[in-house]
């Protein structure tokens, strides 16, 4: 998606250890007119894929999620991170592992909210090593509910995340794919 | 706002310990339909206001947070609640106390996406004692910012928040105000 790719170009910032910060427009700072365009592109790539309820993960999916949503016509549901006093003890849950804070979490999603009869568009705004979409997977295969695409923002190309999904036979549209960005320089991976 | 009480009616569960849960349509799953008409009541409410940028915090704000700041035509930014190594070390802080976990945490916002120019609306989903609402308007007057008016879905009016927001001088509108919520038996208090 050029648009996404030339605004990270001129927004993002390369920080040690491989570290891309874009929250000038998607993930502190929301650019809503970006988040509109990105929920249409997924739209785009996922229009016949009878798509019931987009599912993200808290708190930076949600802007996405939420825009998402709003242009699918159907409901979003984000996991939540930590166990909160406010959240069924009916739940489904996954452990992930954050690379970002080198820790496990739980992710939890109640059984409200997912059904076997959904069909789920997995949304989120980075993909690196893949361990928050495969617990996202974990929730859904919970619910036998049917993943029926992974819509991602950025993915970083030279982690293992993508490979992974796509060798899986996961239906995956990352919008800006990144080649590499070494020295601060950030080259992007074609996509269509 | 009716359409938010009636929700509120159908599919609200008062818990023990004056909590309301909301999550099939306002923070867990979350309904584009119903943010998005939320969201053009606050601009029915603040339109005069010369709103440059919304604000809130994560995570349950952030889809109202979206939604309002596409309807308005601005970016929208969130607080976020744990010193993330992400985060630039430039932010505005302020320290909250949550009544639902019983603890202290700190909100943080990037000084790049707050400035004196702002005139800002601050949203989210509940105001009960409003600690997080003084927070966001302590990062504000860090900022030097205009504080023009500030948003919330649905307010206990039988919590102190809206009567200390208010007696500061503050625009407040609140969608739906409970007035109680005793034996699970929710009633509204008039609004405009």
């Amino acid at each position: 998606m050029k648009e996404l790719e030339e605004r990270i170009a001129a927004e993002g910032r390369v920080l040690p250890g491989e570290v891309l910060k874009v929250d000038s427009f998607l993930n502190h700072q929301l650019d809503p007119v970006m988040l509109e365009h990105i929920a249409r592109e997924f739209h785009r790539l996922f229009a016949d894929a009878g798509i019931t309820k987009i599912l993200t993960v808290e708190a930076s999916g949600i802007a996405i999620a939420t825009m998402t949503a709003y242009v699918f016509g159907v409901p979003a549901v984000f996991a939540k991170k930590n166990r909160s006093r406010n959240l069924d003890a009916d739940v489904y849950s996954a452990v992930v592992h954050s690379y970002t804070y080198d820790r496990d979490y739980t992710i939890m999603l109640s059984k409200r909210y997912l059904k076997a009869s959904d069909h789920v568009l997995i949304v989120d705004d980075f993909l690196a090593n893949g361990r928050a979409v495969e617990g996202m997977i974990q929730l859904c295969e919970q619910a036998r509910a049917e993943v029926s695409g992974v819509g991602i923002c950025i993915e970083k190309g030279f982690q293992l995340g993508g490979r992974l999904l796509r060798e899986k036979g996961i239906h995956l549209e990352s919008l800006a794919i990144i080649a590499s960005m070494e020295d601060g320089k950030i080259t992007f991976r074609k996509t269509e």
